[in-house]
C-alpha cells in the first residue's frame, strides 16, 4: 500500500483544481485496493512556483496547474492549454534579444516529418539497418560545412586519413564539447586509433616511457570559456592545469601566487581599467604560454580549448597567435611527433601529436566564414563596416593544427531544436565500437540521433546557400554596430541625466552587447541574459552584474526600438549592480 | 590558394551533375582570386555509395546527388528533392518492424512550434532567463512519470531529499545512461552532494581509509546490455570488473578461467541447449553475485546496471532477485552506510551507500507499468494473455535500492525525435555547476535542451492518459503473442519443407521476436535489425546471425501480413547464417 497518512490526498491538481485523488482512474488501483502509483506529497504547483519566485514573469503567464498532467490526461482542456503555451512562446520570441540564438524559424516545409520518427542511428556515413533515417541529408550538411571550414572532403574512411569525419549533434555544442574532450583524451592518452596509421607504425617501441605523466593530458581553457567545458572535462576525468597544479605543485604557479582556475583572459589596458572598462574576453596568450610550458616540461600531453565567440562577450581567441606562441614548446618537449604504445602488451606503437586544439565555435564558426568572404571580396569594406580594417580571426581546418571544431545549428543558422556539427579528421578518431544490430559503427556520442535535426539543417542550407547566409551574417553584424551606436548615445544621456554609467561593452566582430543589469521587467521582456564580471580599478576589485543581448538576423526592429525606449526610462538599470569585492589598504 | 593540381574540379555535383567548380559563386573567391573553400577531392556521391554497398536498398531510392548541397543552395530543386526524402521516409515507415520504436507519430497540433526555437536551458525546475522554454510542460511530464514509477513527487530541492530529480533527455536513453554513469561515479567516488545531508554529517571522520579501492567504483553489467553502456563507462573512466580483474587479478576470476568481458547472461537449460535454443537475455544472478563479492571484498564500491528490456531480446532482469542475492554482500563489506570524505582537506564527511543500481528501461520502463496495472486489475488475465501467470518483473522506485532509471520517449510512447526521461532522487545528485548567465543550475548533461521534445511528450501524455497508454501496451503485447504464434506455424512449415530451423525465439513479456537472418530485400523492406548470438551445442560453439523485430502499437496489420507472406517464400532465410566457432576435440 503506497498511501500513507502524511499524504495530502486532497491536494488540488490540474486546471479545475479537483482533488488529485478524485482524478485517479480505477485501473490505478489493484484488485486488492492498493494504489499503484504515488500521490503527490505537496501541491506541485505551489512547490514549483516557490522555486521560481525569481522568474515570476513566466510564472504569471503560465500557471503550473494549466500544464499539469492528471492520470486521465488533459482531456478536453488539452487544446486550450496547448494554445496557452504556444501563445506564450510566440509572445516571448517577439521581443527576444538575450541569447546567441535565432528564435524565429520557418520550417513549414518540414511539418509533415514531425509525424515520423527519423533516427540517424550510429555513424552518419553508413546507412545501417534502421532505414527511416536522414543520413544522406546529414552527409550533405557535413560536406557543406567541410568545404566552408576548408577540410578535406568527402569523408573517406579509407584512403584519406586527412579527410574530415564528423556528425550532426542532437544536443547542441555541449555534445560536441563532450565528444571532443572524449576524443582528445583518448587520442592523447594513447588509445588505439580507428585509422590504422600504417605509415607511422613501428614494429618495436624505441623506448618505453617511465614518466607517469606521459599519458595524462592536461586541459587549458580561458576564464571566458563556456561552463559546458568544465562539465565536459570533469565528466571525461580530464584534469585541468589548475587541478594538477594546485594538488601537486601548490607553490609553483608560473604566473606567481595561487593557481588560477582557468587561464586568465586579456585584461584591459591600464588606461581602460581606470575608466572602468572590462577586457575583450580573449585568452591571454602570454599567460597561457607560461602555463603550458610548465606542464609540457613535466611530460604531459596538452589539450587546448579555444573559443571562437565566447558565450558572454562573443570574443574570438587569436588562434593562430596561440599556436605561434606554443609551437616552440611543442617542439622542445617532443610533443609534435611522439610515440605512444597500446594494445594488450603495449607493443603496438604509433607516432602522433602530443597536443590537441579544440575550437568551440558555437556561434562564430557558423557566422564568421561568411563575414570572412564578405571582407575578402570587398562586400564589407571600410565604407560600410568600421571593423573591416581589423585582421580576420582565423579558426578553421586551413590551420593544420586544428583537431576539432564544434558549432551549433540553433544559433546563427536557426534550427528549431538544439543541434550542431562536430568535425574532426579520420586520422584523429579514437573511440568507436561496432554493435552488430545497428549496421553502423557506434562512433557518435548518442546512439539514436535526431534525424529531424539533420533535415532542418539540410532544408535551411538548401534554401539559403552562401549568398543568403552572407546576407544574414552582414545583417547581424550591421545590427550590432548600429545598436551599439544607439546605446552609446543612450549611455551619454543617462550619464548626464542620472550620473549612472551603463557599462556599455562590445568586443570586435561580436554580435553581443553588454550593459549594466536591467530591471526585472526588462530582463524578462527581452529574455536578457545576466552575468557577473570582476572589474579592477587600481588595486580595488569590484563585482558587477551585467546583462547581455545578441544581435541576430531574425530580430524584430520593433524589439530593438522598444528596448531603446524602455532603457531610456528612469529605473531601467539596477543602480546597485556593482559591489566591492576587495579593497586595498 | 587552396586549389591544388590533384583536385578534380570537374567532378560532378548536385542533381544536374554540373561540375562542382562551375557552381561556385563569385563570393567564394577573394579579390586575389583565391578560392576560399575546399573543393571535393573525389566525387562524394560515389564515395558514399561505395561505403554503403551493404545497404543498397536505401541507396537505390535516395541518390546522393539529389541530396547534395551546392554552395548556391538547391534552388528550384529543393522542393522536389525534399519530397523525395519525405516519400522515402513514408514508404519505409509503412512496413517498419525492426526496432523497438514507434515510427508513426501524430503531432499536427505541434507543427507551429517548429517555427520557434524552444530551449530548456539547464535545470528543469528553474525557468531561468531564457524565457522561450517549455519547462512547465517538462515538469508536468516528469511528475507524471514520477507518480507511475512510484517516486516521491513533486521534486523538492529543499525539504525532501527523497523526492525525485530528473529531466527530459535530448538524445534518448544513451544520454540517460551517460548521465547515470557520471552521477553514480561521482556519488560512489565521494564527491560532495548537492543536497547537504545534515542528518548524516559528521564533524570528524572516524578513520581515514588507506584502501586505494575505496573511491574506485567498479561497473557490472550483463552481456545483453546495450552498447551505449560500454561507451558510457569508457567515457566516464569507470572501469568494468573485467578491466580491473584482467589487469590486477588475472588468474583469480571467481567464475574460473579467463575474466569475461561482461557478466554472463542466463544460459538455457541443457535440454534447451540440445535443441539449439538460446537464453532469455537475463543476467545470471549467481555469477553476478560471485563477481560482485570478489570486488566488494577488495573494498570497491559497486555500480550495477540492470536491463529492463534488453535491446536485442527485450529481456527483463530480475531486479529484486539481484538485490536479494547481493544484500548480504553489501552488509558484510560495509557498503550500506559508509563514510566518505571530501572538501579541500577531506575533512567534510558524510555517510552514504557504497552501491548504485541503475535501470536501463529504454523501452520497458515506459511500457511495463501499464502491463502491471492491467495484470493487477484483471484487465489482462489467464483468458486473454498466456503470460499472466508469470511474476511481474518489478523495477521502479518502490524498490528502495533503485538509484536511477532511464527510459526513451521515442520507443513505446512515440515521440518524433530521440528523447527520454532520466530520473533519480535529490539525495543522490552530485554533479552541478551554477553558470550565472543561464539563471538555472547546470544540472543536466546538455546545456541547451530540446524544448520541442518536452512539448511532444507533454502533448502525448495529455492526449492519452493511463487508459490509452494501457490500451497501447496491451495491443503491443497481444500483437507480439499473436505474431509469435503465426511464426511458430511458419517455422513448422519451413522445417517440413526445407528442413531449416528458423530459430524462433521470444523472451517472457517481450515485444521482440528473433528469427534466423533474412535475405537482404526482406531486411530492408521491414527495417529488420541484425545481430549475432553464440549458441552452445554440447561442447561445440556456433555463431548465429539473427534478425529481430518489435511489435509496437503503431505497426500496420498489412506489414505483419506481408511479412508472413514474404517469409514463407523459398529463399527468405539465410541458410548459411550459422557457422562453427569452436569444436571440441
Amino acid at each position: 500500500m503506497f498511501i500513507d497518512k502524511k499524504t495530502k490526498l486532497t491536494l488540488p491538481f490540474g486546471i479545475d483544481g479537483e482533488p488529485w485523488i478524485s482524478q485517479i482512474p480505477e485501473m490505478a488501483f489493484s484488485l486488492h485496493g492498493e494504489l499503484m502509483i504515488t500521490p503527490p506529497s505537496a501541491d506541485p504547483a505551489l512547490v514549483y512556483q516557490m522555486q521560481n519566485k525569481e522568474f515570476s514573469g513566466q510564472q504569471e503567464q503560465i500557471k503550473e496547474c494549466h500544464v499539469q498532467l492528471p492520470p486521465r490526461g488533459q482531456q478536453e482542456n488539452q487544446q486550450s492549454n496547448q494554445q496557452l503555451l504556444q501563445d506564450y512562446l510566440c509572445q516571448q520570441k517577439e521581443n527576444f534579444l538575450g541569447y546567441q540564438l535565432v528564435v524565429n524559424t520557418e520550417y513549414s516545409d518540414l511539418f509533415p516529418v514531425m509525424n515520423t520518427m527519423v533516427n540517424n542511428l550510429g555513424d552518419p556515413f553508413t546507412n545501417g539497418y534502421y532505414t527511416v533515417n536522414s543520413k544522406p541529408a546529414e552527409r550533405a550538411v557535413l560536406d557543406f560545412y567541410a568545404s566552408v571550414w576548408r577540410a578535406n572532403w568527402p569523408s573517406q574512411s579509407t584512403g584519406d586519413p586527412d579527410s574530415y569525419w564528423g556528425y550532426v549533434l542532437s544536443m547542441g555544442s555541449t555534445e560536441g564539447n563532450l565528444y571532443a574532450m572524449l576524443n582528445a583524451r583518448d587520442y592523447l592518452s594513447g588509445r588505439r586509433l580507428v585509422v590504422d596509421q600504417n605509415s607511422h607504425h613501428l614494429v618495436k617501441p624505441k623506448r618505453r616511457t617511465n614518466n607517469r605523466n606521459y599519458y595524462q593530458p592536461i586541459a587549458f581553457f580561458s576564464e571566458d570559456t563556456h561552463y559546458s567545458l568544465t562539465k565536459a572535462i570533469h565528466a571525461m576525468s580530464i584534469p585541468s592545469f589548475y587541478e594538477i597544479g594546485s594538488e601537486f605543485y601548490p607553490h609553483e604557479c608560473p604566473l606567481g601566487g595561487e593557481w588560477p582556475k582557468q587561464v586568465p583572459s586579456e585584461r584591459p589596458s591600464e588606461e581602460e581599467e581606470k575608466l572602468g572598462k572590462i577586457g575583450s574576453g580573449c585568452i591571454d596568450i602570454s599567460k597561457l604560454r607560461l602555463l603550458v610550458e610548465f606542464f609540457a616540461k613535466k611530460g604531459h600531453p596538452i589539450l587546448i580549448v579555444l573559443n571562437y565567440g565566447t558565450a558572454f562577450k562573443g570574443a574570438y581567441d587569436d588562434i593562430p597567435g596561440v599556436y605561434r606562441a606554443l609551437k616552440d614548446i611543442f617542439i622542445k618537449y617532443n610533443l609534435v611527433n611522439r610515440e605512444v604504445s597500446f594494445g594488450d602488451n603495449h607493443d603496438d606503437v604509433d607516432v602522433r601529436q602530443g597536443y590537441w586544439f579544440h575550437v568551440d565555435g558555437a556561434l562564430g564558426a557558423s557566422f564568421m566564414p561568411f563575414i570572412n568572404m564578405a571582407m575578402k571580396t570587398g562586400q564589407l569594406n571600410a565604407d560600410n563596416c568600421s571593423e573591416c580594417s581589423l585582421k580576420f580571426p582565423e579558426f578553421d581546418f586551413s590551420l593544420p593544427y586544428i583537431n576539432s571544431i564544434v558549432t551549433s545549428g540553433h544559433k546563427f543558422l536557426g534550427a528549431p531544436t538544439p543541434c550542431g556539427i562536430y568535425m574532426s579528421k579520420h586520422k584523429y578518431l579514437a573511440t568507436t565500437s561496432n554493435p552488430s544490430y545497428v549496421g553502423a559503427v557506434d562512433s557518435t556520442l548518442a546512439g539514436s540521433r535526431n534525424g529531424l535535426a539533420s533535415l532542418t539543417l539540410w532544408s535551411l542550407l538548401g534554401k539559403t546557400g552562401y549568398e543568403e547566409l552572407q546576407n544574414r551574417a552582414i545583417k547581424s553584424l550591421s545590427m550590432a554596430l548600429t545598436l551599439h551606436a544607439r546605446l552609446a548615445s543612450l549611455a551619454e544621456m543617462i550619464l548626464a541625466r542620472d550620473g549612472l554609467d551603463i557599462w556599455l561593452h562590445r568586443s570586435p566582430f561580436s554580435l553581443c552587447i553588454l550593459l549594466r543589469k536591467t530591471n526585472k521587467e526588462i530582463t524578462f521582456k527581452y529574455s536578457l541574459c545576466e552575468a557577473q564580471e570582476v572589474v579592477n580599478k587600481g588595486e580595488d576589485r569590484y563585482n558587477r552584474k551585467y546583462i547581455h543581448l545578441y544581435c541576430l538576423w531574425d530580430r524584430q526592429q520593433s524589439a530593438l526600438d522598444n528596448l531603446i525606449e524602455d532603457l531610456s526610462q528612469p529605473g531601467a538599470f539596477d543602480v546597485e549592480a556593482e559591489s566591492l569585492l576587495y579593497q586595498s589598504v
